[in-house]
């Protein structure tokens, strides 16, 4: 039984993690850490909880919390846990950080996109990017887990193969994305007000949106060159979910048929329990995979203009947040990889 | 391990069923019933299925059914039921039925209310009334359970202390309801297409409505004498969940307090571990409960009127439907009356 | 051409009025007040009326405002107005305000309902209550409007000709209200965000809400004796519109058919455009009157219970606000009443 | 004052059409044609337009019908209306046609997308493509207008001044697609049920939607040479309003800024009253659009990628169907352009 701390619990992210780690066999939560909420129950901030979690929220201090717990997970606003942490503290306890302060390798990338100073750009070298598909081995041995962005996984677990094998021409990608509102946090404001965003479909942060270096870092890196994408993220009146249509021009037209394409996916993540390919003629759906850790993948060949459309879905709180990182948690402990993540999805 | 069936799998309560037992410890799922979609894979229907569920949809022929399972359960539409059960049949497995064909003990009563002719009279002082925390010494024993409705379900747990030890004046007894859309079902109709219930708000079968003399019957059961309420359901534009709020004039007003309303709530249902009474000053909403077996049960005195205000919620095709069944089917067969059931809402 | 301000012109009902008053043929809007954008301008804060109003928001100078309009109308919170007015103000110009200030005769059931100290209370007076149908012939020749809130407009003008003429017991009233989201207005609150609301269902403010007293009072004027009601309101996942589901005890069953209460409400109401009374059999619904200053008003008689249920729509920007608004102003000036108010209900 | 017939006037767009015909000023509707409604009231089935259409529907019956209007809608099906008319009837009267049947040039590419035979291909080239700012001055001679699909107005619209003037290279051209559910009709269909719908997003006919054709030959045409496009629709959980995500890339890079583009769009557009072109930093939205006849256009240049991001947004029911149909009517008749389409956006 490890013992687990959370900051940053009373966000949609936190929340998510409690919902799972409360059902998982090999660890107790002892630390819901939010710094809005101190004292109060946190069962009283989300009433789902009501008679399942009994422990009231604690502030963020960390010098206690580290002589309490094993693993933390950091679920806050960019900035804050690149102040928190030191190698001292890694030295205590493990760390998943759902934050985007230990995704971008390249400190300047990381401080032009993210308009803050980072302020432990040391640490960044420890930690391994938690894609847990891709990264799975790292994963096992890390300290410092940089959880990857909601709009990110979805992008690049869709794409990985087709990239790393050469099958698209890394010039030509376009990730047009769509998410459920539940992305934008439970922060008030006037934006994200039930009447602004229902009835509403809009695209935002377009060519500036700070999922997109970290989409390019891990794709360049698995294409062998630079890959810089256009990458469009929307809004969707609906609470949860993500869905990324790509576009890119597929290579060596000649050999290159949707049998293989299927084929190269089974391939790479044949021992996915979380990743489905989806059989011919049919397209992912956020409803198919809501409340759960899966990924769907899907794709259609277009020979009148030789691109290929790859279309994924995935719950962003779960796989594109919370789920993800207990999947990293359960590999970093030794514990099956699925532990506390066989939730069904959700329908309707 | 024992074996299960379920005829009207494809159906949104159907489909409940499977994403609960799924996960059940102590049972297998043999039979997917649906004469829709006889021969297809049931995870081609609902997707979120794919990779979880392998099996394919069988027409409903009883005989072989009767041979395969321990327990069936049907949620199929009202009379189709009626036609089906013999003594024979309940002599080799058990049902569950959560259509309303054996919920109403007066034949006349149901077939005035359903329009229908009831096919199998005879069986229906065999069925237990599957209200699991009303009946549960006598749901261990059955061989034919009677799964009650939705509405009735979050109206009856909701009245039930009160009723019983005559708090409240039954002629004055008004239930309002408010339901998500899952509960219309998911048979193509204009009436429910997403651009009709979108943005709409409504109330139906208002005075006429078939869960009606099932929650009078049993609330004049429990008052010792007959109770006629007003009982008007509306749609409500989400999914799931089901809200009634029901007024009544409080008897012996000098004596009753809150603490005393709240107290006599506790002890009726200190044994239930699905059946959350809430805090003074909060009242239940839908979100709290959905896609879990939770009913929330809150209330308000208001004093200017001398009326009592019972507010409950709970998820429609969980406890209000497939939820319960399981944990009908739970006490049939000794288990843990949680077991499979311990879905923490989902929120957001 | 007659000259208009708003106080209050960036909230949700504020905008209405200027979606309405931009085609109004008889007025133009010179003052669009709004502290929070002072300087702003309108079209960049509803991008609605880009191109189609080009004027910036002005502070809340009263002083300058009275040289320069004819007619003030106040969207502004409770409180507001009280401190604002004076004999002066109306003499200069007319008001029609929005808020509760001016609705309740007895100064202190509104200081006890609203926790405010009145700063006005001898306008009180002067104030013509402005729910139209009910007082047309005073709000013709009135300086100041209180103009009813949402849930009063329904309920009151639903309700009115049975209390009126006495066939319904007083005594016996509740009226159950869903309310869609925009009634919350527009301010950032972590209650309204769409993920708190969206696939939700709740009451609140259970016989406490702050449109009783005003319901009870007008009410009790045309019963002839003091009425109290139960008047419980609900969140509705959707952006307008309002039901109310009224019971009451019908008197005199013996003589009361269906068919004398429809004649009563079409005698009651025979000139009024915006009322419409609905075919036996139809019931409202909040999407036949989306964006329309329409109510729509159906009942149903139950025998078995001896009650009347009164089930009533409108939305609650347009009748339940602006648009009674308008047309009391109408009235106010000797225009057509229904001026600007031609807008057919949207669907969907 | 001219005389109208609807053929399909129970569909979505058919309800449209009335909603804006029965305000204009200069016809009268008097053929509510619905072969699923026959004689039953218009109002019974769309109970927004109670009390203020009194019609009953009538079947199709094209040889009265001629007699009795002077211009005909017809909002059906593909391949109906190509059975229907003929030169005769053109003579008679003049037809603006919603469905895709005379949109397409070519009748092979009809019939390949559409898989249907086409009734009536000579009639083709009498047929001016209803794109108003495009073709204002074809369309006010025509006597059959082919009025385009909802799609691909919006689609069309927001790229052609690029794709005229070559600023965009045509063979990088892709269009990322989002509509609303009433895109889809008024068909019972499990597909578009509420709970199918809801809390889901979802791509579908990807590569083959059969707006491709259409949106290819018209900017072909500007073009100068062939485009095949990348056309990929989504479904958005909402009931009005597309967006189209537009990515191409830049020709002539160096030459062109921001400021060239939007004084490009300018300069196309400055005649065209319902066409918004957005201040720099702003993109459309759908709620800024919805219940009226605007199209809103934005853009975003992309200096790492030379690639341009136009988005634009409008109301597939009103731009996207019934209000450019009103439009182009408008045209023929020589009416003002804008008359009865000064519907303000309703918001929220």
């Amino acid at each position: 039984m490890i013992k687990v701390g959370i900051i940053g619990a009373t966000g949609y992210t936190g929340a998510e993690l409690v919902r799972i780690l409360i059902r998982h066999k090999k660890v107790k939560i002892l630390w819901y850490g939010s710094r809005s909420y101190v004292d109060q129950e946190f069962a009283s901030i989300y009433r789902n909880f009501f008679q399942i979690v009994e422990d009231r929220c604690f502030d963020d201090q960390l010098d206690r919390l580290v002589e309490q717990v094993d693993v933390l997970f950091t679920a806050t606003p960019q900035g804050y846990c690149s102040t928190l942490l030191t190698h001292e503290i890694l030295k205590k306890i493990k760390v998943i950080d759902l934050s985007a302060d230990y995704r971008i390798t390249d400190v300047a990338t990381y401080e032009q996109w993210y308009k803050l100073t980072h302020g432990n750009p040391e640490l960044i070298t420890e930690a391994v990017y938690g894609l847990t598909e891709v990264n799975r081995e790292q994963i096992k041995e890390a300290r410092l887990i940089a959880n990857p962005g909601c709009y990110t996984t979805c992008s690049i677990l869709s794409l990985y193969p087709l990239v790393k094998e050469g099958f698209i021409d890394g010039k030509t990608l376009i990730i047009d994305a769509k998410s459920g509102t539940s992305g934008a946090g439970r922060a008030a404001s006037v934006d994200t007000l039930y009447c602004e965003v229902n009835e509403n479909f809009k695209a935002y942060a377009v060519a500036t949106h700070r999922h997109t270096p970290e989409i390019e870092e891990q794709l360049s890196k698995a294409y062998g060159e630079a890959i810089t994408v256009s990458f469009t993220p929307h809004l969707v009146p609906m609470n949860r979910g993500i869905v990324t249509t790509s576009y890119a021009t597929l290579t060596h037209h000649e050999g290159i048929t949707a049998d293989t394409i299927r084929e190269l996916y089974h391939t790479f993540y044949q021992d996915s329990p979380f990743i489905r390919i989806l059989p011919p003629g049919k397209l992912p759906e956020t409803r198919w995979v809501k409340g759960s850790n899966y990924i769907d993948i899907g794709f259609v060949i277009d020979a009148r203009t030789n691109r290929i459309i790859v279309v994924a879905a995935l719950d962003n709180i779960m796989k594109g947040a919370a789920g993800q990182a207990v999947q990293n948690m359960n590999l970093m402990y030794g514990f099956d990889e699925a532990e506390g993540l066989d939730l069904i999805p959700m329908f309707p």
